[in-house]
């Protein structure tokens, strides 16, 4: 396969996934992934620098664009509406994924205990960098960091959901309704 | 030291957290700790598995605690609610701890990578017994997904505000007070 070949990255990463289903990721090469998807080791390296990039890249992009939302917000938001703004940068983002692929990743993670934290430590990296543009806009602590995590459970429930096929609207439109029901869930009862 | 000296396990945990501090936790050996706390080695391991135990030790108990105090709410209480009782049964374990301790355990987990992924692992499986219990009271998703998660912020910011020794109230208090601040930063606006 030439190396313009325009398509190498996708089809990098759908061959990863299947291996990595079929074997487990510790038990996938990347040379493994490279045969299955028809193109060379060093293609594999151009796009990902290990096999765990296949899962993992994009995410400084993904938290560059939250924070971006959080802190575009109008002012005078409240802190969970100013979260929500970057909950949508995220659906903007991950919405254009193809959703047997964000299943496909989300059921690689979560049979693995390591990749489970490392996806743990993102979403707590996200967290930390939100609550960090909350405190910017005047919010103070803990307002700050519960509003972050609870924008981040958000997140992660809405791209479950939207990628585990049951629900057909669109990714923002889950978020959404997640966040409304984040909303319902914390204000009812007291 | 003999083998029923009484104060061991607390000289343990308190050599440990001082030495972790000192050198860092991947520099600190078992027979370091036992050495600084005065007793063998051998009372170290009659006490802790190993020197990780000394830090996660108990978190199978308080996870038993949470979802007991869910499980044993009244029925009908809001999902968010009834998570609240959980953690009023944490504040009930937690709060007799020493807070300089809990602080000092505190920094030496922010201070190591792993140690903070195991953390996060921790706090995400204490959600997904919460969100269990919360659905075997009738709790569909994403709410109970949603309740448990905010309320595993809850306890981690409440925790930590205690320990930090700015709020010198009992953790109970804090736990309540954070509780009270999540729905507040979640119901405004919309």
């Amino acid at each position: 396969m030439g190396r313009w070949e325009p398509d190498s990255r996708g089809r990098l990463q759908e061959a990863a996934l299947a291996l990595y289903a079929e074997r487990g990721f510790d038990q996938t090469t990347a040379a493994e992934i490279a045969a299955r998807a028809g193109v060379t080791e060093r293609t594999f390296f151009r796009h990902f620098a290990d096999k765990r990039e296949v899962l993992f890249g994009g995410s400084e992009l993904l938290e560059e664009r939250i924070v971006a939302g959080v802190a575009g917000a109008p002012d005078g938001l409240a802190p969970l509406d100013a979260v929500a703004r970057g909950l949508d940068a995220a659906a903007a983002m991950l919405g254009e994924s193809r959703r047997d692929l964000v299943a496909a990743r989300h059921a690689v993670i979560v049979a693995n205990p390591e990749l489970r934290e490392r996806e743990l430590a993102k979403l707590a990296a996200y967290a930390a960098a939100i609550a960090a543009s909350l405190r910017a806009r005047g919010v103070g602590e803990p307002q700050a960091t519960l509003a972050a995590e609870a924008g981040m459970s958000v997140l992660r429930v809405a791209l479950e959901r939207w990628a585990g096929g049951g629900d057909r609207r669109s990714l923002t439109a889950v978020m959404a309704a997640s966040v409304a029901e984040l909303r319902a869930v914390t204000s009812a009862g007291g």
